[in-house]
């Protein structure tokens, strides 16, 4: 991962998440977004459709853009090359503080288990 | 085309459009966008990935979100049902009339083609 992508997962930006669907077509979605030093981080929950995707076909592209100037961006090419529960509560909430500036995610949903998605970046691009 | 992806068409609103690679893997780019009423146009040009992945398979993803308010957002679902040359130079105009406030494209490049892509919304989620 290098600085550029860094800075951008580590600022207020959206990345946009785009996977495959069981027929072959695309999904795109935007999520929050940090980093834990080696792999992107994303948040998502154990019913939303772009689970299942990664969990049928790893493979993501993401493209992140600054917020204050979206010509700053990076599409990154990558695998989901893990997905863990523990711990998905409490970075929900980290991102939550740094997306919302509150320091509990608002709109937790007991019937949804949070998920962190990480995301090995094989291939960034401006 | 719903009023929701209209208005966020009309809006100076990026467009992530996912499209698929060659090897069924996702690609992601943020583009200019704007709609004719029925479908809604993104301009592109003749050497970019993302233009040969709409001719081998024209399925694509597109997420909108209200640079005012990226919690206001719509993904839509559909297929580029056309590719033209002719008008793509005026468009691109108009788009960076849009996002630029200038009269002209300042970016041309005289060995690339500009292309407007429709693209055909089959379904829009929020």
């Amino acid at each position: 991962m290098n600085s550029k992508v860094k800075k951008l997962a580590e600022g207020k930006n959206f990345a946009y998440v785009a996977t495959i669907r069981k027929d072959g077509s695309p999904q795109v979605a935007p999520v929050w977004v940090d980093h834990d030093g080696e792999n992107l981080l994303v948040n998502t929950t154990n019913n939303r459709a772009k689970f299942a995707n990664i969990k049928r076909d790893p493979r993501v592209a993401v493209a992140i853009a600054d917020s204050a100037n979206p010509y700053n961006k990076v599409i990154v090419y990558g695998k989901v090359i893990g997905h863990e529960t523990q711990g998905a509560d409490k970075h929900i909430d980290r991102l939550a503080k740094k997306y919302l500036g509150k320091d509990e995610f608002p709109w937790k949903n007991p019937k949804e288990q949070r998920v962190i998605l990480k995301i090995k970046v094989e291939k960034a691009v401006e």
